[in-house]
């Protein structure tokens, strides 16, 4: 293994609709592949319910021990949208109208029907706090030290991350490749374990499916040393075809 | 607010390819949902990787805090698959081959090439583990305690949910209605806070959206009792129509 530096990050996900089955969420997957991008590990993720308690607990423990910390979700102009305010008690800081907010707000509502008190709800943010640009709505991001608070509809969420992107510190991106076999990942698991030992910084993940009446798996190779993992998807390749068994580059 | 028990579940997702960005989760919906059914909440999810002590501590922490604790993904053949090992040494047991579990895997690998060392590890849960019946495949899923064990693959996970209907105990259902109105939430926010603070014991969620070139949003009415979730659902729709706006019912 090398020492080289891993950049991770948290992200909790404040909803009551995710909780409750109501909503699939969508931004686990899209913050982790944008992530990846910018050499940044998604360590963990917390899903909380509309509690100011719940989300204090998870975004102390989330940004004490990542280098980033990522919410999304309850940053509208509603009853239930409570995490600037829960952020801001997490923070120890105090919550004030951000002016760059307002202004964006009252540019925004100006042919909609004008800033109502409501609607000023939105540029709220955590003292000595920045933003995000929003290009999709009124309601901006919100970024406080290594905090980026983002919004909880996927599409406008996308939004705020191109506007992050190349702006985050990171290390190498991880790279992966896939290898797809038409085999009971049960067969091959000893397989899989050796190569994945004689090959020291490399992960191997095993995604096993059912489909078109067959079994099969995807065998996922992940390193930030984009060699190394060409090298491993090689042995395994050698190896799975030494059995007499077909492979299918970047999986099934 | 009445004291009834409110009943509560954590999950905990195991697994690397939901922290990559590579598999998009269809668990938290699903097990949500079924809870739902059964009369208990999901209070909080929390998604770690492969890694025994991030496991371990999820494990810990949400089945002291909560009724029931749920955990998907990891329980099958291969050397990333180490749910079992992780949780039997969150709960300070051995693990044990299960002979229940080996006779099942015996059978449905008599005419899949057999029992092999690596499919035997699907027989392996902690000590005084029940099984929880697969009729998808091999493995089964494992209950000790107020843990609950299953699959990541979600046709199998939904599989096993089946066998456990009506097995936990837990309370009132919560009853959900929606409403939905083409409007602007932030026009509306203080009549939604309004009409929750005017029942007490209600839920009112808001969830707006950008459709067919307009903004518009459901406002989701909760609680175990539903002549409230009624009695709250026509006082909001009164009150949007007294302003003029046409509601939808069930949502849009």
């Amino acid at each position: 293994m090398s020492d080289e530096r891993i950049w991770t990050a948290g992200l909790v996900v404040i909803g009551d609709e995710i909780l409750s089955g109501r909503t699939q969420d969508r931004n686990v997957a899209q913050i982790a592949a944008w992530l990846n991008v910018q050499g940044i590990r998604l360590a963990e993720v917390r899903i909380v319910p509309d509690v100011t308690a719940a989300i204090v607990e998870a975004v102390d423990t989330l940004r004490a021990r990542n280098d980033y910390l990522f919410t999304t979700g309850g940053i509208g102009p509603t009853h239930d949208d409570i995490t600037v305010d829960a952020i801001a008690a997490a923070l120890g800081v105090g919550v004030v109208h951000h002016p760059g907010a307002l202004a964006t707000l009252e540019r925004y509502y100006e042919s909609r029907g004008g800033l109502t008190e409501a609607r000023k709800r939105m540029a709220r943010v955590p003292e000595g706090a920045d933003l995000i640009e929003n290009r999709m709505s009124g309601a901006p991001g919100i970024r406080i030290g290594n905090v980026l608070i983002m919004a909880g509809v996927p599409h406008i969420t996308a939004g705020m991350l191109d506007m992050l992107t190349g702006t985050l510190e990171g290390g190498r991106p991880v790279v992966s490749r896939t290898l797809g076999c038409w085999v009971a990942e049960s067969e091959v698991a000893e397989l899989l374990d050796t190569v994945e030992k004689a090959h020291d910084g490399v992960q191997i993940g095993s995604y096993p499916f059912f489909r078109e009446g067959r079994v099969g798996a995807n065998f996922v190779v992940r390193s930030p040393d984009s060699a190394l993992v060409d090298m491993t998807i090689a042995d395994l390749a050698g190896q799975l075809e030494a059995q007499g068994r077909a492979v299918v580059v970047d999986g099934i």
